[in-house]
């Protein structure tokens, strides 16, 4: 099968599950993808689409024939379907919904009636849920019948209107007399998600609850729908893997993504990085007197920035991820300073001594040795205190630090490195 | 409460829970962890030293007097006990196992019979299983007695050896007659985990498999336990956020570990990168007579190696991921490199024209310009072959490249580019 694409599917292909093809499909290029389709148990389609990841899901739908989505698209839960959609473009979105039964439709309406970052919109709505109102032979029936997934060994209780009551559990089922109301044996339970919630802070939640999902409720009461912690780690991973992606300046892409789009995109990150190329070079140039001076210094300059920009990058990364987990306030940054501040010291002295050493054996000059230690260890002291300080004010300023942090820091280190060592170089060297 | 310590506790802080907890800890040094530690719920202590960071809770155990761990681990599942003991000095956790009762020392005895990247060492022992032998109304009579905790709506099946027979739901149960035997149910599966796999793997396939759980079971056919979904998200979140941590060249440490402790994890990172450094002022030594002759030329090499750098981290991070997903093999490696190398050629053709542009403008000199502009599309061509190739070849040689694989590129990057423009300027500008 397709096998002279060289395509290497495993041999039991067959028994794949929809997360293993999502895995294959994205080691594809979209043509093979294309060929490969057909070939893949119809049933799983749905549930491959939504595995994949966001850009190679963009791209895969972008060449699918309509038909294909629309038949997809009406096999699918209603959480799948919304994923689906929300990769179509608006208008290929609109004609698929239409297509769609009554009752799916209404679903879709409410997901979309919230914000793509809000949990209210990845609510699963097709949930088991027992009314209040019902008495326990009722419900033992129901649940014998079979015809509803059960997520697990507890039930949601709503009210008439479909406002949240609470949970009960299959065992409190069991024990209960036939013909008791529900309503009275219901447990209560504040472990509740509101809607409006963001998505990663609902995930943290669900997470925290150490349960298999927490309800979904809206300010009014309503019982929206239910987020699981499979959900949770479905943003969990987009969230990490957009911030590694963030870090080795490239988005979050399609490992085989057109040439074009995918240089489009990594020109924006080289562009922005160039910008601190060129402040460190204006910074050098300033002092083209003392390079041609001391030739010396243009050999060294590099180490100096660079013992910068990695000190700077350790406090930073720490700072991010204490910001982010919401470990790092009012109370205790000064004490994270202090520590980093300390950390930097110490190894700034310790490094700064060595690369002396090291200098004053190759060049043979004790003052040019002496300027390089006092440039680097001054370099990786601003260094720590810049990383502490520059994703604070830029979180303060609503700018995600995990995207902007690093550039901003590489400029600080860059520029304070070449202007303190050739500034004090001019100084010593030219007076 | 601790107020006087400028410890800003929720209002809420009496329900909140394990994880909660955890990240307040993480937030504060040892010495207020300490002081905060007996104010908090006692049943909440084991759930909340395993939700702490490993750096966290290991420094954290160092502090914590032995008694209250010893109380803490008694009455611990048999997986929290499994990872504080982990995090303790082997003579202390060696004490502190004779201190449990028969049944949870010979637990403990079998989760340290693998080791600690293995999926049995982590599995869940203290599971409610059915015996294939017994009957439906036994069945229903022990679940509804409530004693044992209920994972999910599925029970786990196994017979008189404890070798794993299959999985039966409650509908199942709950529809079939009283005197029917459990083995004459029970659905057999092949979703299952063998004991030895690696920690991520079996994580993958938990979250590929889209259930709550999965048995974990030896090559013999034993039931050893469960392994959650709730466990594989502690698994992906602390191999992302190592993954993270290495990419900011520091370790997964503690954001309030002791200065020294951080300063000779840290000085392990710096010495690492400044062989990097010095190989970098190697290559400009070499070039030191035309630096003298045309200074313009140390303005500019940052620009070639810090484009360069860009580049090749871009490529870098897409190939790692690739590589831990299992996306790139044989087949589409070669598909991979020329789709990289056709984008960094776009990009460096574009940016070099635009970077000479200035260059010429700033210098007024037409050839350095367009030495300038050539070495920048080299560096950025071998760079994008350096960000694929680099992972590829540590992986084989049984290096994670997520560790050292940018600390090569950044060699190959700054080594290339200043050699490339100075050697190409010592070529035209000096001959």
């Amino acid at each position: 099968l397709l096998e002279q694409e060289q395509v290497q599917l495993p041999s039991h292909y067959s028994e794949l599950n929809a997360g293993q093809w999502a895995r294959i499909l994205e080691g594809l290029t979209n043509d093979i993808r294309l060929k490969l389709w057909p070939h893949i148990d119809a049933s799983l389609n749905s549930a491959i689409l939504v595995e994949l990841h966001e850009d190679t899901l963009q791209q895969f739908l972008a060449v699918l024939p309509q038909k294909s989505i629309e038949k997809t698209v009406c096999s699918s839960t209603q959480v799948e379907t919304v994923e689906i959609l929300e990769a179509l473009p608006q208008k290929t979105a609109r004609r698929i919904v239409k297509k769609l039964s009554p009752e799916a439709q209404s679903q879709v309406k409410v997901s979309f009636s919230y914000k793509e970052d809000q949990v209210g919109r990845y609510a699963n709505q097709q949930v088991y849920t027992i009314d209040e109102n019902e008495n326990v032979a009722e419900v033992i029936a129901e649940i014998k019948s079979g015809e509803n997934t059960l997520e697990s060994s507890n039930f949601i209780v709503v009210n008439k209107d479909m406002h949240f009551i609470g949970e009960i559990s299959i065992n409190e089922l069991l024990n209960a007399k036939n013909k008791e109301k529900i309503a009275e044996l219901v447990n209560t339970s504040d472990s509740t998600l509101n809607d409006l919630q963001l998505l990663l802070d609902a995930s943290n939640l669900v997470k925290e609850s150490q349960r298999n999902y927490l309800p979904v409720i809206s300010n009014d009461g309503r019982f929206v729908g239910i987020f699981s912690i499979q959900d949770a780690l479905d943003v969990f991973q987009v969230f990490y893997e957009a911030q590694v992606a963030h870090m080795g300046n490239v988005s979050d892409e399609d490992l085989f993504s057109p040439v074009l789009l995918s240089s489009r995109r990594r020109a924006v990150w080289l562009g922005i990085n160039l910008i601190t190329a060129f402040l460190a070079s204006i910074v050098i140039g300033v002092f083209d007197k003392v390079l041609l001076e001391v030739v010396a210094l243009a050999v060294l300059m590099p180490i100096v920035a660079s013992m910068g920009g990695i000190t700077g990058s350790q406090s930073l990364t720490l700072t991010i991820r204490g910001l982010a987990t919401g470990q790092i306030s009012k109370g205790n940054l000064s004490v994270l300073r202090n520590k980093e501040f300390l950390v930097a010291l110490i190894n700034s002295l310790f490094w700064a001594l060595l690369v002396a050493f090291v200098c004053h054996y190759w060049f043979e000059n004790a003052t040019l040795a002496l300027i390089l230690a006092v440039s680097i260890v001054i370099n990786m002291l601003v260094a720590s205190l810049s990383g502490v300080y520059i994703p604070v004010v830029l979180e303060k300023f609503g700018v995600d630090p995990a995207i902007a942090g690093s550039v901003i820091l590489t400029t600080v280190t860059d520029v304070v490195g070449f202007f303190v060592f050739l500034g004090g170089a001019t100084l010593i060297f030219l007076s």
